[in-house]
């Protein structure tokens, strides 16, 4: 019995959205409204689930775990069919470091609380917010779109021809910058990769206005 | 044959440098130097070795891997004793939630280039970008503080009594602290167990001032 605490616009709960989609793992939506109220994510009830206050939480049968990438490795090993990873170290190894690029180099300096501190601390106006969006983005697509331009383990997917942990990972960024209006052009292998995976149920069904959240 | 292209102060490098004393694997040491030649980690030849321009960068036997978590995931499938994670499915999430914790909550917010950027492009002054800095790490503490006082898998380290794949992000972040003065007494268990690894020969010759590139 899966639960997953998510947030609809949240880019990590989105990760393992997809990831439990293409396992063809069903679960329970508890949704967790990052702005209403304060931020849901800060309640005590919440805490208990997860003491970092953040989205998203995966509770299977009681045991909750944080953080995207921790919890998509566990359904790897809980789960394993289909795989998100290749057999091979080094195979793993690189996927888990389009990953990472996306979830250590990207993400954390985008996401919510960040915003907000830029906001309400370092009191920038939206230009300067909207630049410092896209100055982590266009860095990390550029090191991304590199990595999988100049190797020939790059198939339809990030890894091969078989979607997997970095597409987990990629796809929800790239719907992230287009909401900044990032420009894209640079990277088309990570373009034609965002094709192949929308045409996947497993990628459509876990976009962010198709949850049950989505306002 | 193993190389590690390494910066000495770099808290992610820091934590691959543990790992690989933790597994007891020789390496070589090819420094990488963050701030010389207008940052050596910008150069071509580097560049070649990692897209992402970013230490460390892990060489085995001619394949490169950058990351460093993926790199820690990497030497504990290739070089699985003495392990960095217990076999148990949700003790592994446990491990790896604490890990991504520091990787992909706290330190992305603290490194040289968005430091460089509050810098050079928000043109803040040092006050503020010393509170930047303390804010992201004492919300992080705060966090990591929680998911240890109140476990019963927390032991002498940060899961059971053997250092780990946690304690390996968790050291360097505490010594990244220190370089700001970030108040660190509110995290009781976070010192303890600093305390704990720092008596271990894997971490205190894994620290920044014993590295060949310190200056």
């Amino acid at each position: 019995m899966l639960t997953l605490h998510s947030y609809f616009r949240s880019s990590a709960s989105y990760r393992v959205r997809i990831a439990l989609n293409l396992k063809g793992l069903p679960y329970t939506y508890a949704p967790v409204h990052l702005l209403k109220d304060g931020g849901q994510q800060h309640t005590a009830d919440y805490q208990r689930v997860n003491p970092a206050q953040l989205v998203p939480t995966l509770v299977d049968d009681g045991h909750a775990i944080g953080q995207s990438l921790a919890i998509m490795e566990y359904l790897e090993e809980t789960h394993p069919e289909p795989p998100l990873m290749p057999r091979d170290a080094l195979g793993r190894a690189r996927v888990r470091s389009l990953a990472q690029s996306v979830a250590c180099e990207i993400h954390p300096l985008n996401n919510l609380r960040v915003l907000q501190y830029l906001d309400n601390d370092l009191k920038v106006n939206e230009t300067t917010k909207a630049t410092w969006y896209r100055h982590w983005i266009s860095l990390g697509f550029t090191a991304i779109e590199a990595m999988l331009a100049n190797s020939p383990s790059t198939g339809t997917y990030c890894h091969g021809n078989t979607p997997g942990l970095a597409d987990c990972c990629l796809i929800p960024q790239i719907s992230n910058s287009r909401r900044f209006d990032t420009p894209l052009d640079a990277f088309p292998t990570i373009q034609r990769i965002e094709q192949a995976c929308l045409a996947l149920d497993a990628f459509a069904k876990a976009a962010p206005q198709l949850q049950p959240d989505a306002v």
